[in-house]
């Protein structure tokens, strides 16, 4: 039995997906390798033509890119940004960003509606990440949506499954793959997600900010592994008493 | 840099200690290998010698057997019972359970002290069950424990872990190995008591309930490694408010 | 000093808000007195003309009612419902729901947005029923809404405050009174919600789901003022460790 | 009807029991009154004779007292100061605090089963504060205690009902009072561990670190009272989904 994460026809080993926005280019390329990512997303401007450093030569090849619309806060800036970064060899995956809030970093759900339409139909596999109402949810797949991706919490703090009880209603409720996206702080955070089946999870600031980069990306990877086996094993029941472990209740001589 | 748990002077490679209490004996070796463990519990009235089926038969003979002293009611009889085991090939390392609670299962933690007192004096290696109260841990590495084992929730419950905070000020305060045992109930909490710095966590029921059994140990021995390397790498701050992931903060034009 | 609740220009002295869609038209005259509630929802449909008993026979005259728009699915809808409310004589107070989700009953943020400006404009003070985004929020305070009244959990289902550290956000970011509303199911977390700094709760479910219904209305009503006073009050610091209450810390001969 | 807490025979209308430690004399009097409380706690030192301020001249003659046993760090000590507090005048009630650890100040549980028994024998009516452990609150009820004060969170931490599963077990298993003390830091977690059906709250630190303390003292006198209204009225029924509060469920047309 293989159990693969397929997103718009193209399967996946790994439902790790790494955020590259917050390495150095020196480390990238451990990174991914320890976490065992097989899709990095990155920001336009790293990937950027001509003189300066290019983060797309410290990428293995075998890994898809998944550029985003970091910066975009209307459906029209995010569309002329996926569009771009097709145009220098990003491929035809994309994470549409549109944010106008800039404290919190909330996506807008209804520009994002509108820029995952529009590039749906221009034969983008469009990857929006939103706020988590299903509502919104249910509009994105209407609209072309080849995965969703809700925030667990604030972009780059750490806090954790603060959405936790929407996010489940996603996973009853929508077809197409739930990735969470955005605030997981830990790796045993990333594995309850992945416990509640959710399809894969992102990370970028949780990794960065550790002490030692590569290893955390490893915890991670293991961690997500983890939670999918759990998910697939199918969990057990919870109890308020105990329940014996051992067949030994009684003391010997009993 | 090897990363190991040394418990009475042995080292082990796993962080992942295995009850043995709920299984059939037809997958016990499965279980343990897919789950990685170097030391496996077991009940006596399991290991018993005579016609029956005895549970040694099926246990790789690189694992460390820590028999416990399940069905004791006081100080003596987990004393009595210890020495058993050991008679009986099973080792000199021992879990004291001392219960008086039918319900809930709760340890007695004075008999426990008396007993781990009695067996550390006898040349045991002994790891005692605890209710996780730090003056009680105190009177027990005094006593001669070689670790102590603070309960998450009670016994077979799956309820996680409940006790967090007082495990947190266990892991600050002792210095024996801390080994989470009873009541972990998903692999992202068994993580999760990794990250904060617990040395080991024991299962039984969380795997023994999975619908697929192999697979649930799989997932507990990823998430337990996994909160290993999060603890060794260094968690990341926890932010209110957002931080952009991308460094593309501005529009492209900006 | 007079801590006043005012919305669209009218003080209120009490922040608890009960819905009235769930108890039967005996009660609620001493459901509301026993939660000293100012404000009552009503769906239009038992306040009809005609025949039938109508609630508005049984709500004391010095309360405030608050037609709620239940049933609409559209913007269209909640407008018709509203103004229909006016003219049996509700008054000018309108809570606006638009939900098209029959399972989860979540609202329908960008219709509830074209609904409130509709009716704002029209005279109404219009109180929105909202799944708590941010961005929505501003929308609704733009589009002319008198206050926000953003959902705790699913509507009845007595989970409480899910949507926390979203609500947080709310309070911090929106000028116009933050109105807790659906999902409460305990004193303690309409308590909660108000030590946060929220403005009012509305309760409906979790009073009508229990045993003695204008105890519990009287329970709501003492945790919400409960709750505003702390809020009022200020709370104190949190800490890891302890501080001794006491001042005598070492022994009387010390 | 009447709902009274009754402790040692002795009847009480108020549930609230303040703390005195951390007050400047002046306001004591009217903290208790706010609050509404009918015991207040009080160290010996400061309830001494002699030349210097003394708390007793603020409390108001019809509350009761219950001086602790504050600085004991064995049982023979906490009987000692038990019995000057009695010889001063401040009655036969007696809270034993016995405390060996001076960084999270936990009660030493078996020193404190001692001092109990004593005092229990000698006519006072003990009110031993404990760590939350099922074993030992049976065996303080055996050793004569008149309710048992289990801690929610380390004194003074402000941090809540971090024992809350095992406190719940008190409460099912325990036939004594259970009155909850340390570690209460917001009204909100006071009305919830009175809604799980604990008898008493006390508190101290969360009045005293506020910023208005006499307002603070009046949020947690109502957040008591309203959490064991809850209590008596019957909690409803939690649900994953939604359910319809109006009875308007299809638009009017339907």
């Amino acid at each position: 039995m293989t159990d693969q994460l397929v997103i718009g026809g193209h399967p996946f080993n790994s439902r790790f997906i790494l955020g590259s926005g917050k390495f150095s280019l020196e480390i990238v390329k451990a990174v991914i390798e320890n976490g065992g990512a097989e899709i990095v997303t990155l920001a336009l401007r790293r990937a950027n033509l001509g003189g300066e450093e290019n983060i797309l030569d410290y990428i293995p090849s075998n890994v898809t890119l998944l550029p985003n619309t970091s910066g975009a806060r209307t459906a029209e800036e995010a569309v002329k940004i996926a569009r771009l970064a097709r145009e220098i060899n990003c491929g035809n995956f994309v994470k549409v960003e549109v944010i106008r809030d800039s404290k919190y970093l909330f996506p807008d759900n209804y520009e994002t509606i509108k820029a995952t339409e529009i590039l749906a139909k221009d034969g983008f596999v469009v990857l929006p990440y939103m706020y988590p109402d299903l509502n919104v949810a249910r509009d994105l797949v209407s609209a072309g949506a080849a995965a969703v991706m809700p925030l667990a919490a604030p972009i780059g703090s750490n806090k954790g499954l603060s959405t936790r009880d929407f996010i489940e209603i996603l996973v009853n409720e929508i077809a197409v793959p739930i990735i969470v996206d955005a605030g997981i702080g830990r790796p045993s955070q990333a594995c309850e997600a992945m416990e509640m089946g959710v399809d894969a999870v992102m990370c970028n600031t949780a990794v960065a900010t550790a002490k030692n980069i590569p290893l955390m990306a490893r915890a991670f990877g293991q961690a997500i592994e983890s939670g999918r086996n759990a998910y697939l094993a199918g969990l057990g029941r919870v109890l308020t008493e105990a329940e014996a472990s051992s067949p030994l209740t009684g003391f010997l001589e009993d």
